[in-house]
């Protein structure tokens, strides 16, 4: 069995699209790695950048590679110091390595590490049959939960992240920005206890998925500003108690920024415009917390996103699951992804 | 106007039961008081322990005096220098009075002040047709709530205070006790994270009350013990993140300790008996946290609590109201709420 | 006695000095007033900007007025209902005035309310010989510490509220600007348990100052960039844990944002330029924390201030108080103060 | 030289003292492991509990066992998967195994671990010339601190870990016991920001001792009570905000209970007696917070410590550091501890 042949998605060259379908050698595991039968991926929007081949990509990838780290797979084998999972097991797996030496691996914040390696960035990523995987990098999953959901917990671990950056039980607040992160910390934010949450896109589509999902108010920023429909919600009187920045939209941060209650906090997961100027007075005069997030907490957000999903967020989860590929089709699924009218698109690989 | 009388129920001597309803002067207010039309009061289990002449009661209370401390009102004149409020706006008030210059009262945590007075308690209540009532304690009710609801916000803060008391995002609970604060409790923490709500209780009535609102398991500690419940209830696997004490009961409270996650946090609510010796060991060795919880913040948590209520919590507390009593019939009210069979009892003064 | 009139130091017309004595009215209290006696006064930055009367002061102030706000005085007599103080008392003031009426001032963050009325800024200020000040506003002084510390307790609470944002034991710190306010927060982080303390500034004077405040380095960035610096400090791998604002100055700010460690939080006291843009990847890819600080804490961080002034801080603050003028030499004191030679500036009224 | 012997201090059966310096094979290490040059030890409380086979003894410890726990030493080599740490660096070590699986494991909390194995108690300790230890559980030291400091920074981390339970800055402090981890917590507080420290002992020399380390006031509560003492200190007007149990004596705790302010913290490291009674009114009603400690953080504790050692603690640990012995002398070093009169008793093994 070890001298066939594996199906993997690969980046051939630097050019826009460029993904083909190749044959890679069956993986062979390191004493600390895992064998896993990949079963379930989703496409993220860095595949895309990758797919797109955009600045970003062109200084940060080497072709030829594997791409993709949003999986669900089962545990064939486990390597010898492997110990925290057992073959059978439905796991899924956190992307970035770290480096596990420095002051935040140590004392338990190894999100923070400086030296961090992204899985399908720079190195090979997992849209393959079966991958080699870091075994101390693994989410043992509950297997109530289901495979569509698993393949996503990745950047629903986003969205937890970033909406439980703050206390919001009571609180009123602002996402700018309707792609599939903003529309999933929706419902996290209703069950924490938000009051009123109010979203913001230009894609009416999204918007009324954010309706769906429990928004309070879903605002298409090209019909009416939000200051304008905070007047029509009544509870919101002095401004919003948190901001969730999460369109990486210039114009949607400042505006943010504007509607913010005095000592108002904002997460910004959306990766803003290098050197986009603000109202710094603003910031300064009302006591605003303005908090970069990267990736997620390893693994409180995890363990925190899958308590969720338990009692009641799957429900959630599912309706920003859009498209479902055989992982033959994934030309279709980049396509699908790059006409922005999908949530999250998955691959199938069973 | 002002020379009339008013009714108003008075404890009026120091023996069991010894209420009745009493005239008293059309009440006079200062300038940095409000006069109030009581429109409805709730019965606190403090009013029971003046009713049943305890221990605690003999020595605190000094009849005659009228008695009560739950109520929402409609403001009809606001002193000079009550500013806060106008006549025509629906109250509910505080009823501790504080210092208002120690270290806890000037930095925000009033509801710390070693000084407090209670309404109704180290002075003349509020069970009676008008009262004057110091502007500082009001709280200005949204004329949406119902006026049900808002007579029960002291106790309801009681139970807002302790389960916010710790971060309940995704943590499994444990609550002994199936009081009406214990009630108010589930839905509290199922709409502020919780991922699992387990209550405890030898009233079956209360206990499938707590289902109705949303528990995850509700235990007769008559019939299984904790520890038996919690094999049901896979999620569970090394014990409670989270116990609110809300029993008073001592072996509740011993049991708790015991199937607490290490790290577990305790917030203790119920009064428990004095000199109850518990498990130090488990304390210190679990990394447990004990919290003595008392009244409830002024006023952040009136502010959550009503922010709670505007977003769903309200249909649940009305289930928690149980009994609703014209004020002359305060006796029937007293003894229903004696025979233990009713949640929150109110009385109706309009 | 009420007949006679006072000194005070006026504001008397929008231009660039125009500062006079004037006789005023002996002022009178209202109920919740009281009546003090001047015995110092500081200058603050925010003095300094009305008699250059740049453009935040044409938008801002309204000539004729008194200016000031950084005061000690002795409490003269009491209002009605000026509980709070006593005859004889020696007090300071926070020169904020809050509504006391929205969800900030109700729940303990009086200093976010949105309502605020600078004292000596959007009204007349407290250099004068005797002030009618609200009672609610008041710091009662312990007597042990000397009128000229005490006469800054408002700029040294900017400094304790910004360097008390985060917790800085065993942390390093990078402070930029060593004018009085980031003077003071050296003494105030190395007794919160901070392992070092990195300061910049153009001005060696201070930055010497600052080295005998207690600072690990302090940088000239004429000379030398931090990051240089950094390398001659062994301990700081990474980054600096915290990083202070205190110069308002543009590129000191973009600087610290790029020797931040990753989950590195920044307090923001220094009033930035408009719309100065930043490295926004940084700040998103690093996880960095930015919070805007404005004023101090009623009155939290007043009772820290005063607790570590007894407990060792007062000494050091002493030594960034370099001038007393009898206030009728304000002329005198302003121009040292414009010359930039100076700390905090003094005038004494007794 | 892998066939040489080595010597370690043996608990050879289950009697009172029965220490005896025995031959072990000279250790091999597994590729998570790391071989290390013992060179000083420190013998801890423990030790002494199994010295004199006490009743926790008795049911824990499985003679013939080496023991001990605190150490430092040079690191030999370092096994293939031991990639934190180098030949020749100076190591500490943390005394706790822990599952690596478990939620608290893996979200950053192991000391929370609940299937946490004690070396030199569960297992053989590490009072010998070489051991072999896991790598994971490693500290890497600063060179320029002292060995003796080095070998204590287990207990020294039990009084950081304790003392940093709440944030100290203006805050005043009752510590109950000055055993060595009450005297070392004196000097973190004070650097951490209290206002004020009072401990209480019976034993003169270590008060004499604690005030020398910085403490406030020293209470030998034969001869006065915490309460008469607070009145000299005028500055604690309502109680301690902070309580440090570190005597493991019930009745301290219990008088440590009646002088908290309300809102006031308690960190309990000290084993109380089992079923203690304690004032549950005053838990409640005055609103305390009891924290029960175990271990310390991994590894954000020994990174904390560390930079406090860096920047001014370590001349205050060296205090507390009273006797020096050969290893060859353990039995002396033993009955010096067991006499009461010493602060930390260290074994030199180099």
């Amino acid at each position: 069995m070890r001298t066939r042949t594996i199906n993997a998605i690969v980046k051939t060259s630097g050019t826009l699209g460029a993904l083909a379908m190749e044959q890679r050698p069956f993986p062979t595991i390191k004493p600390n790695e895992v064998l896993i039968k990949i079963k379930k991926t989703a496409i993220c929007g860095t595949d895309i950048h990758i797919y797109n081949w955009d600045e970003w990509a062109q200084k940060t990838i080497k072709p030829p590679q594997i791409i993709g780290h949003e999986f669900v797979g089962e545990v064939i084998e486990a390597g010898e110091h492997a110990t925290n999972v057992k073959p059978g097991q439905i796991v899924a797996g956190e992307g970035h390595i770290v480096c596990g030496k420095c002051r935040h691996c140590i004392t338990g914040y190894p999100h923070l590490c400086r030296q961090t390696i992204g899985i399908g960035v720079n190195m090979d990523g997992i849209f393959a049959e079966y991958i080699a995987f870091p075994a101390s990098n693994l989410w043992v999953c509950d297997n109530n939960i289901s495979l569509d959901v698993l393949s996503v917990l990745d950047p629903l671990g986003n969205a937890t992240h970033t909406a439980l950056s703050f206390n919001a039980v009571g609180e009123d607040v602002l996402i700018t920005g309707a792609g599939p992160i903003g529309l999933m910390s929706v419902p996290i934010l209703k069950r924490s206890g938000a009051r009123s949450i109010v979203i913001t896109d230009i894609n009416q589509d999204r918007l009324d998925l954010a309706m769906e999902l429990g928004a309070t108010a879903a605002v298409n920023v090209q019909k009416q500003t939000v200051r304008e429909a905070m007047k029509n919600l009544d509870l919101i009187k002095e401004g919003f108690d948190i901001g969730l920045e999460m369109s990486g939209n210039g114009s949607a941060f400042q505006s943010m920024i504007d509607v913010m209650a005095n000592g108002g906090k904002i997460a910004i997961l959306g990766i803003l415009p290098q050197d986009l100027p603000i109202n710094w007075s603003t910031v300064i005069f009302n006591s605003l917390t303005l908090k970069g997030i990267y990736g997620r907490q390893m693994f409180d957000t995890w363990y925190r996103t899958t308590a969720l999903l338990q009692s009641g967020l799957e429900k959630h989860v599912k309706k920003v699951i859009t498209h479902n590929f055989h992982y033959t089709e994934f030309q279709d699924a980049f396509e699908t992804m790059c006409r922005g009218k999908s949530g999250k698109v998955i691959l199938d690989w069973s």
